[in-house]
């Protein structure tokens, strides 16, 4: 039995109620990815597989056949830490052979939502009878974890200017082989108007730190104008140029997969 | 000549080239308000009409028939400058009689992000020569205008925790009748979780306030519930209960246009 996760779409953090923090990703390229890991498959006569499928809600999804959708599972997530917690999920009752970490995940959260005034007071008070030595060190405390926040449970309403404080989230990608150190990893590394070097230098890193079997280096520019453009790197080396999401797809598939 | 327009969607405020803050609404109660409209005048054999329809590129579009078509010019916005642009435009073209503000425009638009380091560096330095009593106006003016920003020309990168600065934007809906005194103006108030008669309070205040000749009251409660609940409030009086997006649009172009 063979068994590949693939996430797609981008996440979904809260704001309030209403608001949220999205990403522009819209899932497309995992619908491919999907499309193209069935048709290897059908292609080399292998029934025996499994592909689950992790996107945000917003994501467009695959459209399958009935006998796909027998071999694909959806789960729906929205923000950082539940797409996390469906991949321990799926992690826990089966082994993961190949995973697609094509997901645009959030690299913050939202955590408080402050009036400027409200931290502007608190810090001027807080400041009064410390030593000065101490201040950078209150300020990024008292920002951190502030007196006074604005109920996110609510719709905030809009009396005054405000801070919305944004945590780093831990990197998903890095935890992956912790958990299976024998997974087929790919990262995805998306840089924004850079030279190709430094997209190559990018994805290398990101090869390297988290282990990842195949990188699929891309610059925004070429995803805004139209002609989504992708490098595919393995051993800090471009192994490959593909221009179009479909044919990123099937050259991600045939890279991954040709040894089954 | 009878000229209306409806803005229908959420407005999309953008963090940097990726990340934006979006809003839940769908767009949906637009399509109602524009079908139930064209409907109207349909029945009423009233030709001589033109439907703007002011819509966030991530809403949903009504889908009309060919005829239809020729009467309703559809205008894509993104963040809530773009929609008060598009609306200056369209007042300066033409005499609007009809104005359905349906649209869930962002209370905020994004302004700074800020490493939380680097702002409690800046506040630090700034307040150590500074006399007591100016320190809190001298804490909110840095966080106003920080020294340093990161550019949200290119795509954030994610080494610390962030604040994001947000500014109030000015209510459209409060400048519409400036503009246009005649105009038939309908609002909408959407509160989260209050007693009926909050938001009959709270509906009455934004009538009088911006001037409204109808407002619909709803509670974010009843639209997650799937059961949207919808208020029509004139002249502070609840004139008629609605369940439905569709009986509530009904309801909005009947009281509208009864007159016509």
């Amino acid at each position: 039995m063979i068994n590949m996760v693939i996430t797609a779409g981008g996440t979904i953090e809260d704001i309030d109620e209403v608001r949220k923090i999205t990403n522009t990703s819209t899932g497309l390229l995992g619908t491919f990815l999907c499309d193209e890991a069935i048709m290897y498959m059908e292609q080399n006569e292998i029934i025996d597989y499994r592909i689950h499928y992790i996107a945000s809600t917003t994501a467009i999804k695959p459209e399958l056949d009935e006998e796909a959708l027998n071999r694909v599972a959806f789960y729906d997530v929205t923000n950082t830490d539940s797409v996390l917690q469906v991949i321990l999920d799926i992690f826990s009752k089966q082994k993961i052979d190949f995973f697609i970490h094509c997901m645009a995940v959030s690299d913050f959260t939202t955590k408080h939502l402050i009036p400027i005034h409200t931290i502007a007071e608190e810090i001027s008070n807080k400041l009064h009878d410390a030593p000065k030595e101490n201040w950078i060190e209150l300020i990024e405390d008292i920002i951190n974890n502030p007196k006074e926040t604005i109920n996110q449970e609510k719709k905030v309403s809009s009396k005054t200017d405000l801070i919305l404080t944004l945590k780093k989230t831990s990197k998903i990608i890095s935890i992956l082989k912790e958990y299976n150190k024998d997974l087929f990893l790919v990262g995805f590394k998306l840089l924004k108007n850079v030279s190709e070097d430094e997209l190559i230098e990018a994805a290398s890193l990101l090869e390297e730190k988290d282990k990842c079997d195949l990188v699929l280096a891309n610059d925004l520019q070429s995803i805004i104008e139209g002609n989504h453009i992708g490098l595919l790197i393995k051993n800090k080396e471009v192994i490959g140029r593909y221009e179009g999401k479909k044919n990123i797809a099937k050259a991600i598939i045939y890279q991954m997969l040709k040894g089954v």
